[in-house]
């Protein structure tokens, strides 16, 4: 019993664990965007800091992962907890990268005039933050709901991109000179629509745990109703 | 001793499933870009086919993993090659999304006139189809030498995009009516880009797996001498 006790308490630090690396990404993500809205290349160098700690935070997690496995030899349920969690970690880790490649085009952008207010792509940034933080507490709090309304806001993300591709391509054809800066920012938004992406596969991830918890549970139940 | 036979030809088979979803992953990378290359719109619509048995194989190996993880409950090596190949399917899933995403593009572009002749862009999906097979085969018999080459291809394919980028940013410049077509190829080239990213990544886990076993290695041969 003591054992139990100990392995719930490091399932807890874990759980832990992946919620900070979940925030860190969240403000990756905050500064990166912000750089390009406020026009201030510091916040973009921000991110490019926080990307190493981003990356020692996957190891120090998987790290973490590979010792509960070895040494507690989970079953099942915690089997698969721990396994997913060293894919979302992954999935965080690249959630960094694009922050990293969103300050990169934000310090471009910055040496040159603003071609227009943004507002679609620090919207997009809002939604995927809330993407990042819902989908972390789907998955240690194992609530599919939540799951599946981070699935819901995916499309919300993609018709954003979507639109704005559209307006940048009119600017480029009515202006040829706002090509580069428009190719700029098309990036930007597609890299928020990856981090989008990446938060809904770990919501589908979720999902699927749970369900086929659901499934497993009933067929438990079935079985013992035949014994 | 028998049990650990038959352990290894779990492996053996596990190794064997991964090989053959980076098959597929290659083919219906491959079926992309020549459905773009050969204006064959046929090709596209494999490659949403396929998708489906990538989507499969991902599961089915995940699920071989988790059994393996939990029925045998492996050490050190063997746990690292287990949860690492439950990560690199991810990769493959997310690669095969990518080329979906090239066939979707390619079927519009099939649709209208074409700007130029493609020659970066198959160039870099032979070098990107290159690396899925390499890291894949780098995985398997733990050969960082041969991820280091990939990792050294990621270069040439970013240069690529670059002149991609670069070259299409012309086209749009000069001839406005090239500017939804010029688009269209940039997310092309950028989603060979990410495939080439998503080897990457593998290659980097391998060349982590196999350092951290030497440095293991060394580790446990002072300690013997230690003793």
């Amino acid at each position: 019993m003591v054992t139990e006790t100990h392995f719930q308490k490091e399932l807890e630090a874990l759980k832990e664990n992946l919620l900070k690396m979940a925030a860190v990404v969240e403000e990756a993500i905050r500064n990166s965007v912000q750089s390009l809205v406020k026009r201030d290349s510091d916040l973009a160098r921000k991110a490019f800091e926080v990307e190493d700690r981003i990356n020692k935070m996957e190891l120090a997690i998987d790290d973490m992962c590979l010792k509960l496995l070895a040494l507690r030899q989970p079953m099942a349920t915690d089997l698969r907890f721990i396994t997913s969690a060293m894919k979302i970690t992954t999935d965080l880790e690249r959630m960094g990268d694009q922050a990293v490649n969103i300050s990169e085009r934000a310090l471009s952008l910055n040496q040159e005039p603003q071609i227009k207010p943004y507002i679609d792509i620090p919207r997009m940034a809002e939604i995927a933050q809330s993407m990042v933080k819902d989908v972390l507490d789907a998955f240690v709090n194992r609530d599919p709901k939540l799951a599946r309304s981070v699935c819901a806001r995916d499309d919300v993300v993609d018709g954003l991109n979507d639109q704005v591709v559209r307006e940048l391509t009119t600017y480029m054809v009515s202006d040829p000179k706002t090509i580069t800066r428009s190719v700029h920012l098309m990036i930007v938004a597609r890299c928020l629509e990856r981090i989008a992406d990446h938060a809904t596969n770990i919501a589908e991830d979720v999902i699927f745990m749970v369900d086929a918890l659901v499934i497993k549970h009933h067929a438990d139940e079935k079985k013992e109703e035949e014994v």
